[in-house]
Formats: C-alpha cells, sequence, structure tokens
C-alpha cells in the first residue's frame, strides 16, 4: 500500500501528537523527518519515532527540500505558518498547516496567493473539529435535513481552570481569545452556516484575571453573530472553566435541535458520591481531540493520495482570521461593526 | 363541594405530612380529628392545623368512633395497623392504611378478614410509589404496549448515608430491610408484572454496620424472583448510599426499556464544578415522593366519594408481606425458596 | 389560622389554574371573589371551586370594591392591568399582578406612581420563575458564592410546536416575542446579575413563520446585553421548539457553572427505544411552571400577612418592560442601542 | 523500535478488526502472517493489509510453526481454540487468545496444562472489557478505594434487535447467552470483586424468539451470585435490546457507586426531537469495543516484549467458562447450585 511520506515541522506538544499519528495511528502515512528550530527537541522525537538522523533539522526549509518528503505538516508557532508555506510550497510539497493560518489578515492573503499558485499541491488547514467524529454526527443530521434549516449556532469554548498556569504564560503571545481560541468558533460557525457574518459585537472583560488587561484581552469574551443568510451565531470563550476543557456546540434548526458535548467527558463513568451522581470532565484538548487529529490527517492523505481538494482551504483560514480581527476589534472599540 | 372529612391516627413524620395533604393541599379532603398515642403530640398538630381540642385524641378507638370522622388514615407503627382498621371498620369508617399492612401474615389474614366483612367501605393501603407521577408515566406506557412484554423488572431502593443515625436508631424495630424497605419494591414488581413470584432466592449482608447482624438482617440485601409469569424480577435494598435517597425501577420489555429516576433528583439544576457535570440528589423519602403522597390520598378520596373499589387493596398487603418473609426466611437460610 | 382573602380577576387558562392555587393548594389562601368580562366564565369559576354568586363580578373595580377582597390577582389582558391596579389600590387592596406590567413603559410609570402612593399596601409582580424550585437552588448556591463571580448568563425560552396553533393565534396581540416571551428572561437577567444592561443588540428572523414578519416580530429572536457590571447576557426566543417548552437558563461563574433544565422534563422516566435514550419534554408551561405559580403566591401571602416588602415589585415590571421595548427597537433598527 | 511480529489466525468479522490494529493502529505490532481456514480470505486480508502471500495460511499449524512468527493470535471459533494454543506452544509462540477459552471446561484443562507447561511464554485472553478505557476509569477508582468496599455488582449485557438476523443465525452454535454472551460479565464480575461465585441461580426463558427453547436456551437470561467473599453479583443478558448494543456495568459500594455507559452512546450528541432529548446508541458491538480491541493487544505485547505476566490468563478462561456452564445448569434445572 502507498503511504504518504510526511515531514514535521515543529513537535512542541500538538507536533508530537501528530507526529505519533502519522508514524503509528494512520494506516496511509508515515514519518520521514522531523524538523524543530531546537534541534535537539527534533532529534529526540526523530530517534523515539525511529527516524533516521538524516532527515532531522533546525531549518523548516531543509526538511521541506528533503527529496524523502512528499507532504508537509506544519505545527510551528503562528508567526512563521506562511514562511514555512513558502517553503513547502517551492519545494512542491503538499500541505497541512495548523490553525490558525497567520497572526495577521495580510499574511494570510500572501499565503492565498502562494496556494493559488500551485492549484496542483493540497492545502488543508488544521481546524480539526470538523474531524470529530460527534461533529461529523452531527454535521449529516443537519445535511441530512433532519433539524431543519438553522436559526441558532451557539458555540462555547473553555479551558479549564486546572491548566490556568500555563494558559497565562502562554497567553501574552497568543493573539487573544478570538484569534487563539473563538477561532474554531469561527470555521464552525462558518462551516455549519455555509454563510460568513453581516455584522457582529464582541464583548467581554477580566472577570478572575486582571491582567488579560494588559493584553487588550479579557479572561471571558463573546460575540453575536448575525450572518449573511440571517443565522444567528452566539459563542463564549473562556480561560477558567471549574469543570475541564468544556467546547459544547449546538445548532438550533426549525424541525430540531442538536448539541454537542454538554457534557464533556471522555468516559462512560457515573460517580455517585456525596456531590451527587457527576460525570467528570476533559482536563485536556488532547484528550478531547484526539481522534479528531487523527481523522483530519488521514482525510488530507487521502486527499493528497487521491488528488482531490482539502477543507478547510486557505481560503477558510483568511475568513476565520478577518472575522477574529473584527471580534477584536469590536471588543476593543465596544461597538457593533459591519464585515464588507 | 363535598369534602371527605377524614381522622388521622399518628402523627409522626409521615403522618404530620399526611395532615397537611389532607387539610391543605387537597381540594376534596378536610382533616376534622387527630389522634397520637402521645396526646401533647396530637393537640400541638391540631392546633396548628386549625382542628379544635374536641377532636384530639390518645385513642384510635376514641377517634375512630367521633362521629364527625367520615374516613381514617392510619399512619401508626406497624404493629397497631390491624387493630385500627378494626376500630375504623366496627365503626363504619372508609380506612387508609400505611404500609405495610401488619408486622405478621397471621395480622395480614386478620386485616383481610375485616375489610371483607364490609364490602361498602373503601380500603387502601399505603404503596405510594404507584401514585408518584413518574411511575404512572412509565405505567402508562407499559398499558399501552409501548415496551411490548415485560422481560425483567429492577429495582433499587436505597437510604441515603446522610440519614444514617435515625436509619440505624430505627432499625431493630423496623422488621428489617425486607419487611420495612424492599416490601415497596415486591409491591411495584407485582403491580408491573401482574404475577407474583414462583421461586425466589435472597442474599446479603453486613457490609459496613455490622450491627444488622444482630438483628438477623444485612444492611444490603438483594434476591431474584421468577415470577409464575416467567418475568425475571430483581430487587436489592441498601441503607447507606452515598449520594441520596435512591428508589430507580427498571422495566425491560420485548420493544423498549424504560427507567425510572436513575439520577435521583428534584431539581433540574446541573452544577459544573472540580467534581465534573453534577446532579445533586434527593436526601429525603418526603421530598421524593411528595407529590406521591398527595396523590394517593386524592385517589382514595376519590374512590371514596364514588364508591369505587380502591388499589392496592388488603390483599396486596398481604401478599407483599408473605413475600417479605419469604425473602427474609430465604436470606436467613441462604436457599431458593418457593411459593405456594 | 390567618387567611388571606383574595378576589382574582381575569379567569383564562392561567387565572383560572391562580384561583385553584388559592383556594386548594395553599394553606394561607383562600379565594372570596371571581371576575372576569366574560361574567359567565366568572361565575363557572366560582361555581365550581365554592365561591357565593354574590362575589362574581363581570367589572375588575366592582370586585376590588368587594369589602370581603383583603387581595387582588390580576390575570387581565395585559392592556388592563394599570387599570386594575388603580381599582384595587383605590380600593386599599394588596395586589398581585401578572406579566407583564403594561405593554408601555409609559403606563409602567403611572402603575409605579400608584404603588408609590401607598407604601403600605403589598404589591408583587408575576415573574413566577424566581420561585421555581430550581431557579430557588441555583439562586442560593449564586448567593453562596459557590460560583464565584458571574461572567454570562445564558437564557433561552422557547414554546414547543406541538401548540403552534395556539401560538400563531395569539401572536398578533402578544407584543410579540420579546415584550411577551423574553421579558421572562430579561426578569431572570436582572435578577441573576443584580445589575441593568448599559447595551443591547437583538437580532432575529423569520426561519419557518414568515406571518411574523406582518407583525413586525420575528419567530425566532436572540440578544445580547452587556450589563453595567460587565456581566454579559444572551437570551434566544422560539416559537416552534421541536421537543418542547424550553426554558433554559445558564449561569457561568469563575468557580463553577450552573445549568438549569437543560433537558426539560418532567418525569424521571427515561425511555430506551429505537430512537435511543430519550427523556421526553413538557409541551405546557403550566405543567413546567406549576410549582413556581403556587410558591409565588405563598411568597406574596406571606408579605401582605407579615406586612414586608414584595419581589419582584413594580419597579422590576418597568425595567423589564423598557428593556424588552429596547431590544424590540433594536431588532427593528438592527443596531446596537446603549440604555441610558 | 523493536516490534512484535504477529501472526492472526482467522479473519472473520473480529479477527479482521485485530489484524487491522496490530498492522495500523498499534505502534510495538507488525503483522506478519494471515491464516483463515478459508485461504481465499486469508490472502485478501494480506494483500490489503501488505503482507506477503508467503506468509498466508489455511492451516493454522503452518503459520504456528512459520519462523518470522513471534506471536498468535487466535481468533477462530471457540471449538478450535485449544488446538490452536497447542501448535502455538509447541512452536514456541506466545498466545493472544480470543474468548472463551474453548466450549468445554475439560478443553479449558487442557489449555492450563499447555499454559502451564511453558512459563516463559505469555499467553493472554481476550476478555477485552477489562481494557475499555471506562473500565480502567472505574478500576482506577475502586483499587484506590473511592467507593469503599463492594456490596453488589451489577451487569447487562445486550444486543441490540436492529442485528437480530445475524444474531439468530449465529445462536445455535454460539453456545448460548451463558457461554457466548454472559461469560463476559463472568470474567467482569470476578475481576472487579477479586472473588468466585460460592452460589448462583440463573433463570430466564424466552420472551420474544420461541426458537431459543429448542437450543435449550433463552432469548433473555439473568443470574444471581453470591461471591464467596460475600459481595452480591446480578447480571442479565438479552438479545434484542430496542436501543442499541448496551453493555453496562454498576458496583455499588459502601462510600459510593459506579456506573458504566448506563448510555450507550459513543457520540457526544443530544438531539432535540419530538422524541424528547435523546442520545442514540451503539449498534455495535466493534464501535463500542473498538479502544479496548487495540488496548488489549497493547498490553499482550507489552507483556511479551517486557517478559512479564498477562491478565486475564487461562486459568480465567476456565474459570468463566465453569461458571458459565454452571450459569447454564442452574437455568436449565431451575434451581440453586454450589460451586465447588
Amino acid at each position: 500500500m502507498k503511504k504518504l511520506k510526511i515531514g514535521i515541522i515543529g513537535v512542541g506538544r500538538l507536533g508530537y501528537e501528530h507526529a505519533c499519528n502519522i508514524q503509528y495511528r494512520i494506516p496511509t502515512t508515515e514519518l520521514v523527518a522531523v524538523c524543530d528550530r531546537n534541534f535537539d527537541k527534533a532529534a529526540k522525537v526523530a530517534d523515539e519515532l525511529g527516524i533516521s538522523r538524516d532527515h532531522v533539522y533546525s531549518s523548516g526549509k531543509d526538511l521541506c527540500n528533503d527529496p524523502e518528503v512528499e507532504a508537509v505538516a506544519i505545527v510551528t508557532n503562528t508567526d512563521s505558518h506562511v514562511e514555512m508555506i513558502e517553503y513547502a510550497y517551492a519545494a512542491g510539497k503538499h500541505v497541512f498547516c495548523e490553525k490558525p493560518l497567520a497572526e495577521t489578515v495580510e499574511k494570510c492573503k500572501k499565503a492565498e496567493k502562494i496556494v493559488a499558485s500551485r492549484p496542483d499541491l493540497i492545502f488543508q488547514l488544521g481546524f480539526m473539529r470538523r474531524y470529530d467524529y460527534s461533529y461529523e454526527v452531527a454535521k449529516k443530521k443537519i445535511d441530512n435535513g433532519d433539524i431543519g434549516d438553522i436559526i441558532l449556532v451557539r458555540c462555547y469554548s473553555q479551558d479549564p481552570i486546572s491548566i490556568i498556569k500555563g494558559t497565562l504564560e502562554y497567553a501574552p503571545r497568543s493573539g487573544g481569545q478570538f484569534i487563539d481560541m473563538s477561532i474554531h468558533d469561527i470555521d464552525l460557525i462558518r462551516w455549519l452556516t455555509k454563510s460568513e457574518p453581516a455584522k457582529l459585537w464582541a464583548i467581554g472583560g477580566c472577570y478572575e484575571f486582571k491582567q488579560y488587561k494588559d493584553w487588550d484581552d479579557g479572561d471571558n469574551v463573546s460575540c453575536l453573530m448575525q450572518m449573511k443568510n440571517d443565522i444567528m451565531a452566539f459563542f463564549f470563550a473562556g480561560r477558567a472553566a471549574a469543570h475541564g476543557s468544556a467546547v459544547e456546540t449546538e445548532i438550533v434548526g426549525t424541525r430540531g435541535t442538536l448539541r454537542i458535548a454538554s457534557v464533556p467527558t471522555d468516559s462512560l463513568v457515573e460517580v455517585m458520591s456525596k456531590h451527587g451522581v457527576c460525570r467528570e470532565c476533559y482536563q485536556d484538548f488532547l484528550t478531547r481531540w484526539h481522534g479528531a487529529y487523527i481523522k483530519e490527517m488521514e482525510v488530507f492523505t487521502d486527499h493528497v493520495l487521491n488528488n482531490t481538494p482539502a477543507n478547510p482551504g486557505v481560503l477558510d483560514g483568511t475568513a476565520s482570521t478577518s472575522i477574529a480581527f473584527k471580534c477584536k476589534e469590536s471588543f476593543l472599540k465596544n461597538t457593533l461593526l459591519t464585515m464588507e
């Protein structure tokens, strides 16, 4: 069986997860090269996953130029995504790139151009939620007409308080709630409604962690959007949920409603104790999205092997980033904004 | 509107609840007399509920002979139930009697004779679960054929650990798990299956509270029954559930299954905290069965006012008591027993 | 025991419910007079509830002047609420008035003046959700600090599709989603956040029933509010939920989250069938709020008997009405509005 | 990295699943040989999974003797398990064998002897439920003392009505409910209670499918067991659940209770429709146990690579089979039986 030979750039926490998936959990892929700007980190991962030191790099460009590599998975910091895409495309390699596409809309547009220049190469953006099993089940029901026309999409994304230390450390360079976190919900809203926001108003504040103020951000924010097709969309993003990593999505339709993960748990265990009847929750996004990270890479690989267009694509990256920035602008100005 | 004039004998915790229901919560009843062997207790309740001191008694017989009284609610200790029924019937009064009917099968049979002697009087036994809204919903579905034929009935009855002090104090004179607690489930099983046990085997032990051993009892017991119509029935009774007053019933049918109160809660509140997503539970049987206690008295009153036969009746009392004793015998001998 | 003598004006569906509660389900109240502009309807209810024909009226003013009446329950159409309050206050009677206070803000302010003129009289507005058991449980937890500071309140109010015929008939004279339906959520938001909206933006549309357009309304609407204390609030109101009468409220706090009625059911029965594991839902607001309607009247009566101030009060009526109109204005203009 | 080279014997539905897991989903294993008594079937699977035709067999003995093979996974019909174990052990190969160990207790004892003869080889039996994530979570809590001492274990195993056609076809040669289906629950009970049944009584009948009578079986059966350490255990097995593949386990302890999979669903989607709020259920055991099948093979491999003893072992096979036969005997004689 043909296996797609993938090189990975960036092996931090999520990059390492992708590397393992590529090497071990997907029948149609194999990992052939590893890059990290910290060479020792790359080498360690390569050793563990059985990649020869000949294919370990600290330069993304070098990895892209490795003739063994057929496709590149970019899991670096956001601000180097577009540069890496450029290297990969220059070398004629397919690209799977983590979200968000870039840290500015300008860079997103640059990525658009790069991608447009080589329609023969497959490009897929890492909005993995689209590939989570529960979201797939819901999407199928929607597309099947089970809930009629969509009226409202509601999205919650909350990190758990149990990881707040790491959250706060990363916060200053994360891009903020809208660009870092809500962008997932923005993508879901676009995907589910098949539309773009016409108007939006974002609000929020520092309810517990005042330091977010210094970063022109809030620890909890929300936004109401009116989509061009009149669907209503509301999202909420928080940094310190008491119960766990809580990503919930609800789609209210004219004939029914779907709710995804209102109880965010990864086991089927109910605990009956003095606290009542309890379901314990995910504390960790990698646990929550384990299957989705595998599935999106499988799908990307299928597209490469079959030469079919992937989604989400580069335009989804620009769109979600533009909207996230508009949300941030609305939040900072505290005013209703209209998208062009 | 005609109101049924009821005298109550026994105003302990449950008797007081019935007294309030009769006086305040049921349009068709009024409380006209109060008796307790502790006269002061009776007087206090009478004062509170606006009953004249002329109708306060320490003798059940006297209350039964009060000409104002049309029907008698017996909420005394089990060992005086039959005596009180005798007084009431001698005075030509309708009777609502709390469960269990009596503390021996012989006394149950005596009660049967008394009741049979006056078919013009209405007699109803206080197995209130039959009148709980959720059980009514389930019974209607079963009778409607929604779940096909019944295969298995599973019944759990657990008192909460939060009331263990009172549970242990009452235990020596309670009659034991089978006669005091499981008798409710025995009634449910008979009611739901419309059949009687052919064979049964009861087991259990002292898992936490060794003192039950001294009372020839267990703190947790269970029993498997084969009904005469081949339906399987399993019940479990415990005295110290961590989460609350947990009475759960499941009816597995050939076309569907019903579960009643798998999460025993009286509010619609979910609490998301470090314990996960939790539903808090009843700690108190009066909270759990509040509506059922009202409903059964309303139904009793309707039967009296319309002169229609009530259920559960005196025969249900004998049957459930006989079965409970058989369970205890099976438990003590640790052997399978056949009901005649 | 002292019983408060209440006269009721308006015995439609909800008025009849209140009448029965007053007469039968609350120990401290009795119904002494009944009024309906349809005299025959009033007479029929009076007969049923055992009220003498001497106390049956077709004029609210006459009922208010009945010397037997100590307090008046106003359950008429919204547009006569203030007139009835005026009669009651002129006659020196305490007032329980159904929501909304009035159909215009001007009339609300008139009611304020009337109520202010007689501080010795008790006035309570019928936002019954505050007295629902689950809301009481939640409020107690919030006030106890269990969830820390409030970040977001989310409120859903949906009527079921099963009653759409009646919904559509009533719609043209209902005042619209914001004034008729969302006003409950507006009251909840004010009550839970202890604050007032600073800014709000309401949107919506006709997703299924185009006729709402003719009434300058939507069949589904939503609104995002920024409260003066920076809490975020979002509400959604729909007219045709597939599953039932679905009123859900969520309070996200810095230390925990509470959700009320995410599964809107009145029984503890789970149904396992080919549709999966299902909880059947309320189809009827009277079932959902049965206990709350009793509790609010009990509380009102306590306030009258103890001469203590009631809540929600007349100012809550003006506030919620003003906000509802602001929502409607925002919806019609499709713009962000600032409350003075 | 060292990969364990596994040959598989039997590539029916479950065998194919194991083959894919070995080849694709477990980093430390590779599939090197495929056997099926239907050679074409073996060849087709080998081709698909990239195994050379040189390593395709129709004889289990031949596969065992393939020098490439280090360990053998036996997924044949039950009646050839022991024969295959014998071949594998004769060839000095480690063995993973599907449950049940054998179709008679005698054969189980023969397997015991074979396994005992080569303590240097690792043997693991395929009771995969022990390796399901939810069961692992529960077991950890139990071992941690979170629920105190175990009082009762309740196990349900139900196949869905949606697959009844296949169920009925397979039934005559399945060994019956106790040996084929309840054996999983018997293993769970032994594993969870760390004890063996002292006494047991099994009942049941043909509630829907009368043909089970011809096979000396019931379509639904249950059993109450008293364990040697006094823990109570109850299991129920059914062949036609309306909602899905429903395997539920409950462990009631003196300090808390755990319930596993009371709602047997693989997605986090709630569907709100006219049926209420529903969770759709598994229809397929491979979906339910997908992760467990992978995990048990990973664990087996770890034991082989580290030369540590595996569980469940061959003695667990004999024990569960003996108990299952005792259950069947109890069912057929309708009497209480004592285990030696």
